[in-house]
């Protein structure tokens, strides 16, 4: 599949970038149809806001650009954009003047049994906990060593996601999606100040129940809050909403919320 | 500077790779001296169980060989080796059968003024907290955004290193380095079972002490631990010891043990 570095097509990366070096960076993976990435603004949207937090300079004009051309080549798949800081010699502090690096990946469109959005999935109780660190709670940075531990930990295919908990057991999102809860008719997500990634199709999903006229309530979540919950569904920007329908021994309906959410997704992700 | 991927000359990786995407390795930084690497042994137990906590594969005599003839190779200098768990696809798991990759990098001898040593340094108080994540921590992995955050905090060239806190305000490390207190004659340094790097220096002054009848002991520090200490240093195995002067308005005389102690890294160094 094509890839390009800083605007030209490439398929390896220089040993002294950053983004090996420290996981000195930030990605988007984003599904594209027809050759047009989808939820674009809003992952150019968070992009902006992840790089501005790790005071990485970013040309958003250029990265725009350079994935709406690399995209218009690649037809339908998932589209991956990594910013690194640049190169630089040994230690922390980069080097002066270094320029950030564009890495663009193209992988073919994702395939899930159907049967994830139809009938709904099973989570994996992970045991790897989030490290709980505010300056980079939120962000989709390369430090990603908590997810590729907590996905290790299940080969069983029962388990379409897994759901990982805070230091203090909050339920907080799954490896590869956020975690909404319904309750009473209410839309609840895990406040993400501490530790998880604040993702494109959940940012999305809250706009859009609130003009739906949803009552949406971010805060921290408990396990009784699961418990209690009348629905629960996970939610990601390529596959959009799948109902969570088991966890640790709990079960849960396909409820109408998460089936109005489902649509709203669907619809998103170019129906 | 020379640099080989899977013993070969190379410049460039594999954009697949997942030390790129997810910091998913670790790495290794030694002093290299008329073309041997210092304190090797030692590096090479740290980097056999970092791999081990995060199940990557290692061969290590295919390792300690590699580094051998590079280093032989490369004269003086500082030798950094990275290990990820190899390229995969997009996700988290891993490709089954994807073999780990081994990078060598060599750099120029460190030139640090050598009033750090004589003298004594100032800690910058970064205020970049350390996350607690016991799962990572001790382990020397790509994961390292919060080392590059708090390494971005100053630019005064008068703090030559920067004291890292744990969540709880608990004194841990520095940036590039491991910190040691004295009290009474007393050895003390942080327990690392939630956050930091267990350094190598660390380690061998650690061994070293006991050794030499020195009582040491681990555990976790307080601020008025810092406050109340007889001498503080920090350490690693590229400069050794320097000694701790001035930190947050509290000032330290360089002292006997750290004497003693810089004298015995300074002998682990090459001398």
């Amino acid at each position: 599949m094509p890839a390009w570095v800083d605007g030209l097509a490439a398929d390896s990366l220089a040993l002294g970038n950053r983004g090996l070096a420290y996981g000195d960076g930030v990605f988007e993976t984003l599904a594209v149809k027809a050759g047009v990435p989808l939820l674009f603004e809003r992952h150019l949207q968070r992009l902006q806001s992840s790089c501005e937090r790790l005071a990485i300079d970013l040309d958003l004009a250029l990265i725009r650009d350079e994935m709406t051309r690399f995209a218009a080549q690649a037809g339908d798949g998932v589209m991956k954009l990594i910013i690194t800081r640049g190169d630089s010699q040994r230690g922390y502090a980069p080097l002066a003047g270094a320029m950030p690096r564009r890495i663009l990946q193209m992988s073919p469109a994702a395939s899930y049994p159907p049967g994830h959005a139809r009938e709904g999935i099973q989570l994996f109780e992970c045991q790897t906990r989030l490290a709980e660190q505010p300056l980079l709670a939120g962000i989709k940075h390369l430090n990603r060593l908590e997810q590729v531990m907590a996905r290790a930990e299940w080969q069983d295919p029962g388990f379409a996601e897994g759901l990982m908990r805070d230091m203090s057991g909050r339920p907080i999102e799954g490896v590869y999606s956020n975690l909404f809860l319904v309750r009473d008719g209410k839309l609840l997500s895990a406040d993400l100040a501490r530790c998880g990634v604040a993702g494109v199709m959940r940012a999305e999903l809250l706009d859009q129940a609130r003009t739906l006229g949803i009552v949406v309530e971010i805060r921290d979540l408990s396990m009784s809050d699961l418990q209690q919950a009348d629905e629960l569904f996970v939610c990601n920007s390529v596959y959009g909403v799948w109902p969570v329908r088991g966890y640790a021994g709990l079960n849960w309906p396909v409820g109408p919320l998460t089936r109005t959410l489902q649509a709203v997704a669907h619809s998103l992700l170019g129906g």
